[in-house]
């Protein structure tokens, strides 16, 4: 069974290769701009309310996986405990800070993604604890 | 570009439709079972040391969707401000608690997945303000 999708958007920032990505959106400080495609544009009324955004995205420089990788502890474990861009199924999660909304640009804080990034989806952020 | 996936697993639960889903992930009460795949069976290995974890999914019986949607309070709202299953891409993303490993087998609570739901990606779930 195949499922397929097609990019809504593309990241732009100045990460250029997976090695200058920061470990974790958590940790990162790297401003960037997704920009989002033509006809999916009116998909963004309201979401300048929010503070974060959960961007899905596909990562495209990824090659093949193995199921059980180091941590960067160094600890070997299996691919669904880690965050590693080398997945059975190569998609990619990032809870983003959302500082403007300006179409077709976002303009994002935290950001890990390498430039060209294929974004798949965004949807709003909400907490666990506050629903 | 077409980016293609395979489910890694499946969704065994009490939710047989999708209007008898509860509305979010966390206010769900319902229990559930996720069948992971043979052959990613070794990539569990250390999950059960996360209380929760992040499930990717496909909104297997959406078709179609719309730019503009009524949100839960009526108001109309764009789609990458919505959770509704109806999005460009129709990838669905649900914390989970997760209360078993048991191979190939993962107990979970709040879960907001229709029954049969195929399940793309798991990954730890890591609070934002706790990395």
């Amino acid at each position: 069974m195949k499922i397929c999708y097609e990019p809504i958007g593309v990241m732009h920032c100045g990460i250029k290769k997976p090695a200058d990505a920061p470990r974790f959106y958590s940790i990162s400080e790297v401003k960037g701009t997704i920009e989002v495609f033509a006809p999916f544009l009116e998909g963004l009324d309201a979401l300048a309310e929010y503070e974060r955004i959960v961007v899905l995205f596909h990562f495209h420089l990824s090659k093949g996986y193995s199921l059980k990788q180091k941590s960067p502890s160094g600890r070997v474990k299996g691919v669904f405990s880690l965050c590693s861009p080398m997945r059975p199924n190569a998609i990619g999660m990032s809870i983003l800070k959302l500082v403007a909304v300006d179409p077709p640009f976002l303009s994002v804080d935290n950001v890990d993604l390498v430039d060209g990034t294929p974004i798949l989806d965004i949807k709003p952020y909400k907490p666990i604890d506050h629903q």
